[in-house]
Formats: C-alpha cells, structure tokens, sequence
C-alpha cells in the first residue's frame, strides 16, 4: 500500500486547517509514515466561500455521498458537526467500511454509545481527537499511553470561552457582561455563546472523557451542569482573597462505587497546577492510579490546533490500515468496580456561600442555625464591609456536606427577611 | 497470534513494577488488545534478594542469553540502567530480531544515534516512552498526537531531584544543603546525588527530547550543563521578589536556523504554567506550529509510574506485531532548517546578575560602566540592605545580552577590588 485516500466533509474553519496541513506536510507526512495521504474529495454545502486553502475545482463537492458511496475512499473526515446530518454521514461512512475520524463532540456524547458499536460491528475505528481540548493529544494520552491504568477522576478545563470569560474578570476586575462582550470581539465566543457559557460544551466533552477513563457512556440528562453566567466580579474577588480561583470544571470522579459526572464553576486552590491556565487554554487533569496525576495542558481552540489532532489521527488510521489491521486497535472497557452515577443530590462538596444580608444584629445567628438544623458546619465566616447602603455580604466556606442539605438549608435562608438576595453557592473542589 | 513473549533483564525498582502491572492487569490488558501479553523470563545479577511482588523461581535467570537467545521471545525489556552491559544486551536483542523497550536515558542519549540505526536496519523498534518524565506519555504526544508538527522549542523540568530540592527552598526557606538533606531523606536524592544535581540526568532526557522534537542526536558534550549546587536561598529570594522563580530547565529551542540545547538554572515568570511545578514533578512544555504551547505534567519518578509507560510501550509493540508490521512505525525525522548547533558563548538571554559589593559611594558606577563596555544594559537594579557587615548584594536583571560578553564582563567586574563574592549569574527565560 503506497498511498491513503480521504474524503473530507466540512469545508469550514477547522477543514480548512486540515487541508492546509495535508498540503503543506504532504512529503513530510510520507517520510514519517511510508504512505501518502492524498485527499481526494472535499464536501460542504457551500464549495464558493473564500477559505485561507487554494484547492483544485475537482476536489469539491456539496454532495456527500461521492464520498460515502466512493470505494476507493479509506478514511471519512467529518468537521461539519451538530448532530444532524453529521450522524447519517457518519453511520453511512462506517456502514460502507470506511473508517472515521471526527471532531464532533456534540454528536458523540449525543449517540456515541450507538456509533462506536456500530464501529466494532463492521470492524472499523472512530478516531476522535480533536473533539477534546482541540490539539492537545489528551485521547491519546489516556487511552494509549495511560493503558494500563485505572481511573479516579478526570478533572478539565475544557470550554475555551468560559475560561477566557473567569479569566479576564480575575485578572481586570471586571463584570460577566463585559467580559463576555470582550470575548465576542476577539471572536472567542459566538454571537449566542449558550451552549459555551452554560456549560453545555463542557458537558459534552466531559461525557467523552467519561467514556475514555471509565469506559462508560453517560447520556447529557445524567450530566449536573450548571453554567459561569451567575458568577460575579465580587464572588470571584473573595474567593481570590480566601486562596481560590473559581473555573468552570468538568468532573467525573469516582466516590466509592460511584460516577459522579458534572459540570459547574468551581473553588479550587490556588496553588493547584488548574488555577495557572487562563484565557482560551484547555487544560486536563487526570488522576490514575499508576501515574498519579497528570495535566495536559494548551490552546483548547485554533483551526490549525484542531487540525493537527485530526491530521494525527488520520497518521494513526493510515498506520493501523497500512498493517492490514481492519479493527479496532484498543478497547476502552468499563471500568466494573463503578456501579451506577450518583445523582448530584447526593453528592458531598465543600462549598463557596455568599449572603447578601442586612447589617442588622442577629442575621449570622439566623443563617448559621438553619446549616446547624441540616448538619451543615460552618469552616470559616467573613463579614465584608458594606458596598450597597444596607447590605452586607456574607461569605462562608462550609465544610463537606451533601448538596441535598445544602440545597434545602438555602431554601430556608433565602425566605429570611434579612437576607435580601438570593445566596450563591459555589461548589469547592480539592480532591485532587 | 493470541500471546506475545516478553523478557525483562532488570528486575529492580521499575521492573518489579512492570511485573506487577503485568500480574494485575493481564486481564485488563488481554481485553484491551485482544492479545495475552506473557512474561516469559526475568533475569537480574541477583536473583535472591526480597522484591515487592512474587514470581514463579523458573522464570528467573542470572543469564541475560536465556533471553537474548529465546527465538520465542518478541519483545526484550531493558531496565538495568546503565551503559554496559545494558548496551550490549539491547544491540544483541535487536540483531536476534527483537523489538526492545528501554527507560534507560544515559545510554539512548550516549549510544542512541547507532541504536536506533541499527533497529531501522533490523526493522525493529524501540520504545522509551519511561526514559523521560516517568509515567507521563510524553513521547507518544510529541511523535504521534504531534505528528504533523514542527517545533520551535522544549522546555522541561525533567529531574524531580533537582525540582525538588529547589521547590523546598523556596517554600521552607532553607538553604541548599538542608533541602538536599531533606530529599535524600525522603529516598528521593541518591546517596550520590551529583548525576542530579549537576544536571547531567536532565541533559541525558534533554537530549532524548531534542531528538523526538529535532530529528537528531547532539551528544552530551555538546550540551551545555550548569547544575543547581551554587544556587542560594537568596537568589531564590530576590527572584521571587521580581516575580520570577528559579528552576532546573532542560532547554532545547530554535534560534535562527541554529539550534540550542542547555541545561541550567533559570529564571522563568511566576505566572508560567511550568512555575507551578513543585516538589519530584515534571512538566515538558513544548512549543510547535501549529497548535502553540503544550504542557504535560506529571510525577518524574515512581515505581508504578515509570511501569505504567513501560507496559504501554509494551503494548504499543504489541498491537504492531499483531498487525505484522515488522518494521518502525513512525520515523522521526531531522528538521532540516537547522543548520548546526549554536554555541552557548553564542546564545543571547536576558541575564539576573547578584553582585556582593562593599558598601561604598561609586560601585554601581564601576559594575555599569563596565557591563557598558561590553554593550550590556541594564533592565533594573535594585540594592538590597547588607545582611553582612560591609557587604550589600547587588541584584541586576539584565536586557538581552550575549553569553559571551556577559562572562567577560563578569571576569572584569569580579576583579574589582569592591566586589567580594563571585558575581551569580543566572539566565531568564521568557521566549515561551
């Protein structure tokens, strides 16, 4: 075998790079890898659009299955994403004995379980490396290099936007607002930046690490996912002055014999490796049980970044069909010892508490006797000065307590009369 | 094939991890790869001595030919250390026509170029994935999940002894000596700690780096070694004072089209992600094209964790032999733009400088007008309060300056009769 063909469908940003690489690493490609990687049609709905890659007119398509339907095309690129029709494309490339590399995160952590079955069915691989942190080889790393390994936890940075959003308040004290406006000029957030915000992004990702480190698909609904958009300048302030940066995490971590899977902003110390990634960076965190803990760490977007995971995968596809080997080189297993997802009721955290109170006698008393009443110990209480006539805030670290108590004691102390907004609670995390 | 034979020749620290992981994880493993991974002989000098795992007496063996010589044997594991016999023993394996893991890091950077000659030659791989950063997968990332990259430069902190030691006196404040105590203590410094200390060990792993970033093998010789033995407490100090901390870097990076490659203590900004690396970790920070910076961290040291990237070496060999692919997988190629090595008298860096001066009206004037003549400027001064009597330090960070100029300009300014200790020069980093 002297040469690979691919077929690229989604002609956008991240197509782009993959075919400026392609192109521009062509020899070098080759003399790494003994074959030659020849990208031999490009599909996009649009083919006229300018893009920053010259290709030949022959090249384009806007009809899908002179790919799909090509039996001289070995591997489907898929970058179009969301989830339809990227999933038909997927399914027909995989259905007609082609395999597949994607970056589409939202589609796998929607029908990942069913995709990657029907892979393993037809004896075919779904190589999915960009579809995490972009260019960081964090796949790869987990599931090659740490192969031996048993999982606790995977904790990750993994929405670029989000982290560039907490970062630029941390760093010029300034509002959400305005942060993310300055991110949707520097072209870091979309025009509806939602599904990035929200957490959204996040949880898809996370629901593919999930699957990496634990070998186990958990569906969106199962994800806790709470968004940075309640996060204000004053929370993110304290917790500086208490030792803390607040992130937006994804975590799936074992508790006993027990997934936790969730997604929210997050207390962690300072001094922690995760609390030194700002801007649009991604970084993961992973706790195995060999190793110990592992952070891999870069930009978490970019065309060309996400280009050169795909780019790497389509080299490792190249190499396993050069070998003859038409199926799948490495089965991620489930991980036995994990019985079911805990629910986030019943999870235990140590928590961030801010109470906007009136500056009266008495409102600690109230406030403390209620956490008393659900079991909740208080670790530590700061009084703020006032910043609005009247109003105080309030902040307590708690100790761990499940977010069931937590969730109820709030309830009662946000209907006291002397607390005037609705407290926020931030969950720590220092596990790891 | 359903098995495949492996015969580790060094059943110290990490070998008995390997066992260990194979023991525990045969199961785990098979399932993975669909292929029984079988330790079929271990050999050590002794053979007798207590180890914390148990193996049958007849797999072992005091005579490396049992398996240099066993045509059943597919892939011989190298974990003595060491240049002889452990180079023998790995050209032997290789001429027997078998593929060979290593974490030996003195003799890939000493005899490496011809290792691997001669494993192309043979058709053979090797694999030393534990040979730089323990168990972090490191050299999977850059060679495969990097493929299609170039790189303008890699940074590490690849000695946990030394990071260590320097981690100590920055956070417990005690000097040099105590913190090296402390460490051999700890089991984490030899006994004879100068292969540490001294840098040596980080320029070995620096030179196994430079290949897989570069394509080539410099030779130690041509590394330029400083080690952490002359660094003080107070330069810890004082550089922390202006921001920065003092780490042991394993640099190798591109200047033009002239490559460089050092090992020394540096300066590097306190808001860098490799500034948070404390304690026996390590962090490689790699600088390529196409997706920008990349940190991977991890423990440098451990048992398990160096086990933990033998076995996946292990079983990347593995699945190759499955697939009948007798042959290297990946070539690493040389970066042709790069045209030689610079000099380190060639280098340009950004310089600390602490002076000990009397404390006398004109000294300033003196050490300026001498960096002057040498075309040096200053960046910032700033004259401490004298801790001994007569004595004041001096500390300058210098604009970006030629090595050269720097050491002369410092021979001229040592002779000065108001100057009493050597001057301490320590470079910055900042180009990452």
């Amino acid at each position: 075998m002297k040469s690979i063909n691919i077929g690229l469908i989604g002609f956008g940003t991240v197509g782009s790079g993959v075919v400026k690489i392609l192109q521009e690493r062509r020899k070098l490609l080759k003399e790494k890898i003994g074959v030659e990687i020849i990208l031999k049609k490009i599909c996009d709905k649009n083919i006229a659009a300018n893009r920053p890659v010259k290709v030949e007119k022959g090249l384009l398509t806007t009809n899908a299955d002179e790919i799909l339907d090509d039996p001289g095309i070995d591997i489907v690129v898929e970058l179009i994403g969301g989830i339809r029709p990227a999933g038909e494309f997927l399914r027909k490339a995989l259905l007609k004995g082609k395999h597949v590399v994607t970056a589409n995160k939202a589609l796998l952590a929607e029908e990942g379980q069913a995709l990657f079955n029907l892979a393993r069915e037809k004896g075919r691989s779904i190589y999915f490396e960009a579809s995490v942190g972009a260019g960081i080889p964090i796949i790869k790393a987990v599931r090659e290099g740490l192969v031996a390994n048993k999982f606790q936890g995977v904790f990750g940075i993994v929405n670029g936007t989000s982290n560039y959003i907490l970062s630029l308040m941390a760093h010029q004290d300034c509002s959400f607002n305005a942060a993310l406006a300055e991110a949707k000029k520097k072209g870091y957030a979309e025009a509806n930046p939602f599904l990035d915000i929200e957490g959204i992004d996040s949880a898809h990702k996370l629901i593919l690490l999930t699957y990496l480190c634990f070998g186990r698909f958990v569906s969106l609904k199962d994800v806790f996912v709470e968004g940075i958009s309640r996060i204000s300048l004053l929370d993110i302030d304290y917790a500086k002055e208490l030792g803390w940066q607040i992130k937006l995490l994804a975590i799936a971590k074992k508790s006993k014999d027990k997934l936790e899977v969730r997604v929210h902003p997050t207390l962690i110390p300072e001094e922690h490796p995760l609390s030194s990634i700002s801007g649009i960076n991604n970084a993961i965190y992973v706790h195995s049980d060999l190793v110990g803990s592992l952070l891999f760490y870069g930009p978490g977007a970019g065309w060309l970044s996400a280009a050169s995971a795909v780019v790497a995968d389509i080299v490792d596809l190249t190499k396993d069909i050069k070998a003859g080997l038409f199926k799948p080189t490495l089965n991620i297993l489930p991980d036995t010892s994990i019985k079911g997802l805990l629910k986030i009721d019943e999870i235990e955290s140590r928590y961030y508490i801010r109470f906007m109170t009136e500056d009266k006698p008495g409102v600690l008393a109230s406030i403390s006797g209620i956490l008393g009443k659900f079991g909740i110990s208080i670790a530590s209480v700061t009084q703020k000065e006032r910043k609005k006539v009247g109003v105080v805030p309030i902040v307590m670290i708690l100790h761990e307590a499940k977010e069931k108590n937590i969730r109820q004691a709030l309830e009662q102390i946000n209907k006291l009369k002397v607390v005037k907004d609705e407290a926020v609670a931030i969950r720590i995390e220092e596990t790891f």
